[in-house]
């Protein structure tokens, strides 16, 4: 059986510095690190973390424990709660994605600029929570097939940094229907999108998929959904234990791919099992 | 044989304001009274104003006449050509549509915001001709097909008026997968996606589709191109003379639409013709 893994799989340029930045702090201080929220959306790391003295909170907890240090998650926070967490003192630390940074002022700056901010997203995921704190009163949330109901002349776009460019596409072509004037900043980070395109060029090659990460990570829920359009069988696992030996009958290249939350050691623990599974049923690589 | 007219056919505003400037011109001045081109893309209109004493003429043919009013046509004129007749003392009578005014003036603003212009049309129609002079040495002229080689990473769309929104929608998609910042200004004129419309479902009705209008009408052209892209039987006239009985043998239904540069006289020329083929085929109304 032979196993590909995606170049592209795992941790992005975001998450690892999130992870490095939250390491180093707890490495320093092995008392009263928090993360606001999850720090990224893989439980496996956030175990991992714990280990290291790093505890999420949320904040209706705040003010119940003793914060020396408090982190701010890959995915960012709404300016509100920024102000909040500002006004009592503990040192924060921004581990907020540049990228998610740079959407977040394009957000703002589109509505001091007077246009209706229209965001391409999840409207429960924390980065769009973040994003739309910067966007004004008018601001619509939408997915590629919403109605765009209370769409203004004069619109705005940012999207949520790991969307698909074909939702982009279609919610542009919608937008331009009813609008007269679209400023777009095309927020997507590049290594999702260079992501979902390995993955699907992958599945042409394999028979099987297997897809690592979170499953309360979006981009990996994305990966696995894409997978399964393209009608291949695709499981979507956060850990080698979950791997079950009749998903491989009669596969002879497993595909594997990993969310930008989903760290090495994972994948590498993942492969080893498939590989040991390929050896049990006698397709050994 | 019953007749259905559509209701968009026919001159748009820009069109029936600019007939009527020359007109009023005429009527004050026997003589002298120049239009700079064809003031609209439609011969029969020409050769009616010819007889109200107003002639076009070309740039290379204005030394040669004792020019008292210069009209400017409809689709507007390069800023270097504008500049030109300005400085030679005629009357400008500007008949420029304002809908294409309104796309000059922001292929300018684009250009001087730091945008690369990019403009949906045909680079040999004389309205983007009119544009690119206002948008800077690195426009872009495209087509929905385009391979967009040298698009830049801040891109302006302007859009031909007469172009239809499906087009843009395929560019819009073309770009964005390419630039990170795109400003569009939808420059398409209601009253094209309007008459576009109409047509479109009119062709789902009728056995035959008489297009009447200028051959060398982009926006006639289109309406023809579209009724054929729906596999519906399409004759694309510019007078009832071009009739022919055979192409209304069979039909129950026929339905006639016209360019935004057409007549109503010519319209109802046309109607009254096929309703006496219809007669004469003895399937009378």
């Amino acid at each position: 059986m032979k196993i590909i893994i995606a170049k592209t799989a795992g941790f992005c340029f975001g998450v690892k510095r999130a992870v490095d930045m939250t390491l180093d702090v707890a490495k320093k201080d092995r008392d009263g690190v928090y993360t606001l929220g999850p720090i990224i959306h893989n439980p496996q790391v956030i175990a991992k973390l714990k280990d290291e003295g790093v505890s999420p909170i949320e904040m209706h907890d705040i003010e119940d424990r003793e914060i020396r240090d408090l982190i701010i998650r890959t995915h960012g926070i709404p300016r509100q709660l920024y102000d909040n967490i500002s006004s009592r003192g503990f040192r924060i630390i921004d581990a907020t994605c540049p990228f998610v940074k740079k959407a977040q002022h394009y957000a703002k700056l589109l509505k001091e600029n007077g246009y209706q901010v229209v965001i391409l997203g999840d409207s429960n995921h924390p980065e769009v929570m973040g994003l739309m704190s910067y966007a004004g009163r008018d601001v619509l949330v939408v997915n590629e097939g919403s109605d765009l109901q209370g769409l203004k002349s004069k619109v705005g776009i940012v999207v949520q940094t790991t969307q698909p460019v074909e939702s982009l596409k279609k919610v542009l072509s919608n937008v331009i229907e009813r609008a007269r004037e679209v400023k777009v900043y095309n927020t997507i980070c590049n290594s999702t999108a260079l992501r979902l395109k390995e993955t699907e060029e992958m599945t042409h090659n394999v028979d099987v998929m297997i897809v690592v990460g979170g499953k309360n990570s979006a981009n990996t829920t994305q990966l696995a959904n894409l997978c399964r359009s393209l009608s291949i069988g695709t499981y979507h696992v956060e850990t080698a234990a979950e791997l079950q030996e009749i998903w491989f009958r009669g596969a002879d290249r497993v595909g594997i791919t990993a969310g930008a939350s989903t760290p090495d050691w994972i994948i590498k623990e993942i492969g080893k099992r498939i590989r040991d599974i390929g050896g049990e049923s006698g397709n050994g690589q």
